[in-house]
């Protein structure tokens, strides 16, 4: 691809743009800076797909020869692209190996509904950023919509949540700093936690209503404030070989079980319809 | 605790013992050194109900007083207890503010069955230590006993795949650098793999019946001559709002959905021998 506008480079360490970039992916933005980095070909691809053109978008430079790389230079107005100096774009790169591209995004901020009503995923102190991006992924290849995150989650735009994610991010409304137990007043659909305790084992209950589901921290779970307000309480019966699951497999486990309910029940009502109608 | 016995202490960074387990903490270890090291109290718990004493259990300076020390302290022969300066401990440690207690031991190299005839997981060339820890895990809690992975996994007994597989190391048989193709001619159990096409709905399969599942790399998904071998192929009925799901996310819903399928007809039996016998 030949780029036939003026085309503003980079090559310099000491671009306070560039610095503020390198500050973004390195997981440590500026104070006001509310602006994320977003990595390779696949999220950059998922934001202009869900959310329009960024920013800005910056390209390494021997990352300017890719054809994948014209569409996203199409769709970004010209002052908002850059090239960088190879160098300086493999500094940026948290990955390995990669071709440099980044977007610049706002990443965006939804309002709290004043009911919730559909079904969503509520993460109660889930640290470890390869679990949150990985239990975004999973919520919304469920068909759930929105995830709701408290204090002490990691931080959902960062670059390891994001890599994770693999896209999850723009196809979810993500409510970070939620104050989950106010919320619970908000609450038109059930509250569903796995325990132990007084649990309905997860395939004998009946799932086919849109719920929220809870997931707690990977070494305490959810605060007992929380799961206190739980209307739905299930278990996973898994073998006694291991203690535990771990939160984002056993999402995956509740989630999908769930759409396997929604599905079958769907079925069996098409099929009624379809038996009434001969 | 007070130890009433003499206890050989540390309390040099270039004692040569000190240096080699540094070495197995950071993933490096020597050429010829095929030991492991656990870290923490789970995981030493967990080795020493699966598989006894270790061959060195190490403990920091301030971690001796813990309670829970004792019963590892007591289950190790008077010279296999070393106690190891508080800053040596720290630096040893992989684990931020964890007491510090580790065991150094040998892990298992179990034969290679002539005939596979239960479920088990393979997986080729995972290469993420936290998926390949969570496989594991998942594997573990979904009642399987085997676990075959090819080269180019992440390395089974790392720190950090110990860590994310919390235990279920000791409860399978792991086998490391596996010839998969050539193992497919040892299955007496159907082959089942997780694709789009030509793939039945997992829903819809009867997965009753023990089988090996297949999953592969987190960017290109299994070989095509593994998948070309597959008897079941199944596919996960996800949304279309992302591409795809983590490998370990996909691999929970599938052996939990056999481990579902199992736990009804099994309940199914019981209830209609209970029927006969009235």
């Amino acid at each position: 691809m030949t780029a036939s506008v003026p085309v503003r480079h980079i090559a310099s360490r000491d671009n306070p743009d560039y610095r503020a970039w390198l500050r973004l992916a390195q997981g440590r933005p500026g104070r006001r800076d509310t602006r994320i980095i977003l990595e390779g070909e696949h999220l950059c691809r998922a934001w202009l797909e869900h959310k329009g053109p960024p920013l800005v978008l910056v390209v390494g430079e021997s990352a300017l020869s890719l054809d994948w790389i014209g569409p996203l230079w199409q769709a970004c107005a010209q002052g908002r692209r850059i090239v960088l100096q190879n160098n300086l774009a493999s500094v940026l790169s948290q990955v390995e190996h990669g071709p440099a591209v980044f977007f610049i995004v706002e990443p965006p901020v939804p309002a709290l509904p004043s009911h919730i009503t559909g079904g969503s995923l509520w993460l109660d102190r889930v640290q470890d950023p390869g679990n949150l991006g990985t239990l975004l992924r999973t919520a919304a290849a469920a068909g759930l919509r929105q995830a709701y995150l408290s204090d002490g989650c990691a931080s959902a735009w960062s670059p390891k949540v994001l890599r994770s994610g693999q896209g999850a991010h723009f196809a979810l409304d993500i409510h970070e700093h939620a104050d989950l137990a106010a919320l619970a007043h908000r609450l038109d659909v059930p509250l569903a936690a796995t325990t132990l305790e007084k649990a309905e084992l997860l395939y004998l209950k009946d799932l086919r209503q849109p719920c929220v589901w809870l997931f707690g921290n990977e070494g305490q779970g959810v605060s007992d404030e929380l799961l206190a307000r739980a209307d739905w309480r299930v278990h996973i019966p898994q073998s006694a070989a291991v203690e535990s699951l771990n939160v984002a497999a056993a999402a995956a486990i509740c989630l999908f079980e769930q759409r396997r309910q929604q599905l079958v029940a769907a079925v069996k009502v098409r099929s009624a319809r379809r038996e009434k109608a001969q």
